[in-house]
C-alpha cells in the first residue's frame, strides 16, 4: 500500500545555497520508507522472521529547490522487483500540489539475519509483502 | 584534476544498522566535491564569474558496509559532459585498498547567478574547467 | 503559550551506541522552537519588524537513552528573561508519560536585522511576545 | 593530553541563517572527543576493560558565527572530575587565532558494560586516564 508522509522544512534542513541540502533529502526519503514499513506492518513481520534489508542503490533527481516554511509530501510505493531486489519509487511533492520537488528510486535487497545471505524474491517474501507480490515486472 | 580526501568514521556517522547511514554518504560525497572545487580553484573562479551550480541527479551504489574506526578514501573526477550538464564520478574506497564501499555519479548544471539561466557547457566553461574541456564524450 | 511537538525515532536518528545521538537532540529541540514560533505567530511578526534572533547558549541534560521506535514529546516554553536575553525550557519526554529523556535551557538574544545590534528586552518585545511579557523574573 | 583537530566549514554545515547550525557544532565537538580518545589510546583500553561512557550534560556557548570556507580548530581537554563524572572543556577557535567561536563543557559518566552500573572515578580509572588522574579538583 502506497503511503504518504509530510515534513515541514525548517532552518536546520537548509544549507549554504538556501535550499534543502541534497543529503537531507535522503533522510526525508528514509523517513518515508520507515513510515511505509510501519503502515504495512513490515517492521514486526521482518523482526519475527529474522529478515533484514539493505539499500544497494538510490537514484535521486532533484527537480526544484525547496525552501524554509514549505511542506513536502513524500509518497512511497513499490514499483519493481528483480530476482533478488525490490525497487521503491519515492516522489517528493510540494504540499498538496503536483509540483515535483524530487523523485528517487531506492533499491533494497533482503537478508536472512542469521546467515547473512541475500534472499531471493520468492513465495515467502511475496506472501509477507503484498505490494511485492502484486508487482509483476521481474526485469532480471 | 582528480582529487582525494579521507574521512575517518566516527560513532555519529553510524545508524541503527551499525553502519554508515545512507544519507551520511551524501555528506561525504559533498565533502569530496567541495575539496575538488577547492583544489581545482573553482570556488574563486565561479565567484568571480557569477556562476553557480545545482546538483540535479545523484545515483549512488552502496557496495559494502563501513563501520566505526574505518577510514574512507573518496576520489572525485569529471567523467562526462552533456550539452547542459557535467557528471562527476565519486568512488568511496576503504582506506588505501581497492575495496569499493560505494560509488556515485553526480550530475550538476551551471547557472548564471544574475539571470538564473542554465548555462550551456560552452567554450567559456571549458576554458574555466580543464577537466570538463578534456572530457570528450558529449552524450546528449 | 507552551507548545508540544512529537517526533518518532527512526534508524537514522540512532548512532553507534544504539541510542539517539547527542547532536540529533539539538535538531529535535530546534524543531520544537520552530513549532513554538509558528504556533505563537512569531515568524511573521519578526519578519515584519525586521527582528532576528541568535542562540547564545544551550545547556542540555541527557537523562535516559531513547531508542528506535519510541516517540518523543518535546515541550517548549519561556522561563526566564534577562536584560538582553530570553531563556526557553525544552523538556523531552517519552511519548505520553512523565519519563524525562532530556531537558535543555536555550538562551537567545534578539537582533535588529538592519543594524545587527542586540535588542534590549523592552516594551516593544514584551508587546510582541506575550510569553516574555508574562515572565517576571529578570535575573540580570 | 589536550588534543586539537581542525574542520573546514562546507556548505552542508550551514543553515538558513548562513552560519554553522547549532546542532552541527555538537558533531564537531564529538569529532573532537573521538580524536581525543584516539590520541590518548582510550578507545582500545576501554574496549579491553569493558568500560563505556555516556554524555550526561553539554553546556555550549555560541560566541561568534562561523561561515563557509572558515577553518575551525577544536581543542579538547579534561578540566574537572567529580565522584562519578568527568568534565571536558572543548573550545572552538577560528583557525590559528584566539578568536573564540564557541566553547562547551561536556560531562560524561563511565559504565561497566556488563553490569550497566555507573563507575566511581576511582584508582582504576585514574590509572587508565592520566588526564583524569592529574585533575585534582573533585567538586562533589
Amino acid at each position: 500500500m502506497k503511503t504518504t508522509v509530510k515534513i515541514k522544512i525548517r532552518g536546520y534542513h537548509i544549507d549554504h545555497f538556501q535550499h534543502v541540502n541534497n543529503a537531507r533529502y535522503l533522510e526525508f526519503l528514509e523517513e518515508g520508507r520507515w513510515h511505509y514499513s510501519e503502515k504495512n506492518n513490515l517492521i514486526s513481520i521482518f523482526h519475527q522472521k529474522g529478515i533484514s534489508h539493505v539499500t544497494v542503490n538510490i537514484n535521486i533527481n532533484y527537480k526544484r529547490s525547496a525552501v524554509v516554511g514549505e511542506v513536502l509530501r513524500i509518497e512511497t510505493s513499490v514499483i519493481r522487483k528483480n530476482r533478488k531486489s525490490v525497487t521503491m519509487l519515492q516522489q517528493v511533492f510540494l504540499n498538496d500540489t503536483d509540483i515535483l520537488i524530487a523523485d528517487a528510486q531506492v533499491t533494497n535487497v533482503f537478508l536472512h539475519i542469521k546467515s547473512g545471505n541475500v534472499m531471493r524474491i520468492n513465495e515467502e517474501l511475496n506472501s509477507l509483502l503484498p505490494d511485492i507480490a502484486k508487482t509483476n515486472q521481474i526485469t532480471r
